[in-house]
């Protein structure tokens, strides 16, 4: 049977290290720097001839960067023989980009995918596609983890009165059922709509959120328009309360003020992608999907289903 | 016949400019931009359908964003039904680590030949690869340029008496030959060896320098130690002046400053890689290879061979 190593790149340095710890392994020893030229350098430093390799990176800011050193890995490891080239994303990144909604645009989340290919991986284990579609652009195997449970476990401990879970538009309403079901909670949805081109949105409330502690649920919040209008909405329509959670805190350009200046009490989210400093403020919990991760790469080791994880 | 397309990405648009000029036709209405996270969005505003596309891009610094740029670029081009998409890369980065030195290292120059096509490049125009082996890491032709006789017209004209062409290492020793051929003047080489482990290395001179105009000739000049120290043993051996020319000017790091306090007396660059403003000193000239890519892409369109080019 053939050893497990978990290697990690730049973007999650802590995680990849609560997985190693979760798992019984040293995390393995290698070091990403730059020459002069800004090029990657990539140094592993022990063998990894015939092993079971799990390189954790996610590809979030900065993805463009994120994304070669995990190229460079694999074609690293590729080339020093290892066993299985498991690439740990908990972020997938430029997954928005996921079908040509216009012409001539690029499908990037499909191009990560053959690039991700053709250096090499031999299996994904990932966390919340933005699409689930996106499964279906390998031709390896791709675990999706689920990021629900974790969050659901939190809002179950938090003691709250009268939860309605909110989508905050209709591609997430599956999400917020999957969440309200664990919660024993009825579901609302927040119906955007143009009256008239060139006239400002509408926001509609499906479902009734009257006198109810709302808990908005997404994939992604970027630059948290979306969720902050939002939890304006609720309000204004009578919600008493508005939490907000999702599993990808991408959170950039203007989102940690709108969340701090928001009606929103408290951001809960995951360290799919890890919160740089000035993004730590109190409203945001952040909570660990390495246990989660931890179990699935020891289930896919020895060979059992992970989907298990996903319930 | 299928019409032939210029676009430019971010690495070279003036030089992309000019050769759009030289072949008369209008720069492709294209932009790149990033959204809030940094991911790469590009917007080709003009129909390509049925289109030979050529698009320029070097991956110099920036080179992991120019990368990037360069493979969303290509697929957004394949979506929308270009009939052919021709990489011109006049500067071809990663190619320093093109074979396994050390145990678990990458090969990036493979890598990267691996990455464009998967995406869907049909053919490379470059120039003066780091190795031409790099040329073999390719499954699509690839056409490489050669920088040396732009260099060479622009000595020639220069009245520079009692010529020695001088490689500054016994890797460039064809490249310098191929210049001394066009001056008519002999060559040198600059033999760096270690008399014993942990001792500074010795420079000495192979050929004859003494009371001789040296020209120092490289590939790629980076944070260019090798050109100047080996300027110095030049004159400190009896050259009377020492200049110095290279195809790609990386210039990072110290390279600006080692060049102004050298004794060089002028450092001559291909535009394969613009010059910042701030590495736009008095000591260096830049000439344009636009004439030579625009030559190589109407050879290349009208199905004639480009290998006179590369005389
Ligand atoms: N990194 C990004 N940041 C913001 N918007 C994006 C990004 N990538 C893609 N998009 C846009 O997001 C839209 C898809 O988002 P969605 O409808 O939520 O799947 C598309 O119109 C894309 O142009
Ligand atoms: N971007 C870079 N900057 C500096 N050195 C590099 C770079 N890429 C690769 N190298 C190193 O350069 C050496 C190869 O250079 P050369 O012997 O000139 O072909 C290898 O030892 C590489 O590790």
């Amino acid at each position: 049977d053939s050893s497990l190593k978990v290697f990690t790149l730049s973007s999650n340095p802590d995680l990849a290290a609560e997985i190693a710890a979760n798992i019984g392994v040293e995390l393995g020893k290698s070091s990403v720097t730059k020459f002069s030229d800004g090029e990657i350098q990539i140094n592993i430093e022990e063998s990894i001839r015939g092993c079971d390799v799990y390189v954790v990176q996610s590809t979030c800011e900065p993805g463009n960067q994120h994304i070669m050193e995990l190229l460079i890995m694999i074609d690293a490891l590729k080339r020093a023989s290892a066993n299985s080239i498991n690439i740990v994303m908990p972020y997938y990144g430029y997954a928005r980009q996921d079908r040509k909604a216009r012409a001539r645009e690029p499908i990037t989340a499909k191009l990560v995918s053959d690039l991700l290919q053709t250096a090499g991986a031999t299996r994904v284990i990932t966390l919340d596609l933005h699409a689930p579609q996106i499964q279906g652009f390998f031709d390896i195997p791709v675990d999706q983890l689920v990021g629900v449970p974790i969050l659901s476990s939190y809002w179950s401990k938090k003691d709250l009165n009268d939860i309605v879970v909110v989508s905050p538009d209709h591609g997430g309403v599956t999400r917020a059922r999957q969440l309200a079901d664990r919660l024993k909670a009825p579901i609302a949805i927040i119906d955007k709509r143009r009256p008239r081109p060139n006239v400002a949105e509408v926001m509609n409330i499906v479902g009734n959120i009257e006198g109810k502690t709302a808990i908005l649920i997404d994939d992604i919040i970027d630059t948290a328009g979306t969720i902050t209008l939002g939890a304006n909405a609720l309000i204004e329509n009578g919600a008493t309360e508005v939490y907000a959670c999702c599993t990808h805190p991408v959170l950039s350009g203007p989102a940690i003020e709108r969340i701090d200046n928001s009606v929103i009490k408290e951001l809960v989210v995951t360290n799919s992608i890890p919160l740089q400093e000035e993004k730590q403020i109190d409203k945001i919990t952040q909570l660990s999907v390495a246990p989660l991760i931890s179990e699935a790469i020891i289930r896919v080791h020895e060979r059992q289903s992970v989907s298990i994880l996903f319930d």
